[in-house]
């Protein structure tokens, strides 16, 4: 289902992958389940390539004049959008939030979204899914800085 | 400890804010409860201001020659890494990836990691944490289409 022609570096403790530019993230294709195996240009997800097991994470284009044909909910997760660069519209149970270059949302799994690119150039941007209520700790608590000095290999 | 100078629209079921271009994320500290109250620029974490429940997630600049000047692991958190724009290069468990614009790395808690920008311009990314071993659905699976059609408010 998530792209399958990213090529993935796999460590012990972590995956790597060189995705490209973002300008050629329609060189990607996601295949939704109900797609009846069309391809989907544009959304690249993360979770598979990379063994994420916490959150589901994608990269996005979506061309000028385009927009998500549907409203969509969550059963269990939290999403937040990212966007880069572009203009379009979010609209939230009802009501429109602009969006452009900086624009973070957050929603609720309850929340009511869909969004569109009505402007005249292509629109960028990152989501993020993870289980609503699952981090209790923030991020800086989770971390444990280590007393070695870093050394970076010659 | 999180930036406070963030503007967030809340709403019932979301939470939005209009961070500014990725140039300006300098203009936002990042406070680190170790840092005796100096305030670290170019670092602005948005799970507070958006009351996110599920994930961390920072918006980061780093300028031309700065590097993290110290290794660290999470206790319970992945990370993901998602390099949008410059150069630099990633340490992890020893290793060196060289990062840019498309470069996206899954680090799990126990991995050792640190990065540096040894370029001549300023390096973009974004981390996002979410709880190890927290996603049992994947996204696609926990999304849920909803049979009204879109109606764009005039």
């Amino acid at each position: 289902m998530d792209n399958v022609n990213l090529d993935v570096v796999q460590g012990r403790n972590f995956s790597e992958a060189q995705v490209g530019a973002l300008t050629g993230l329609n060189n990607y294709k996601f295949y939704h389940p109900l797609g009846k195996g069309r391809g989907f240009p544009g959304k690249l997800f993360l979770k598979e390539p990379l063994r994420m097991t916490g959150m589901e994470v994608s990269l996005n284009k979506l061309p000028a004049g385009q927009g998500v044909p549907f409203y969509h909910q969550h059963r269990e997760h939290e999403e937040l959008y990212i966007f880069l660069k572009g203009s379009g519209q979010f609209l939230i149970d009802g009501k429109v939030i602009d969006v452009r270059e900086g624009t973070v949302i957050r929603v609720a799994p309850e929340g009511v979204r869909t969004w569109r690119n009505h402007s005249q150039e292509d629109l960028y941007y990152i989501v993020v899914q993870a289980k609503a209520g699952s981090m209790q700790a923030n991020g800086i608590e989770d971390g444990v800085a280590l007393p070695e000095q870093v050394a970076w290999p010659a």
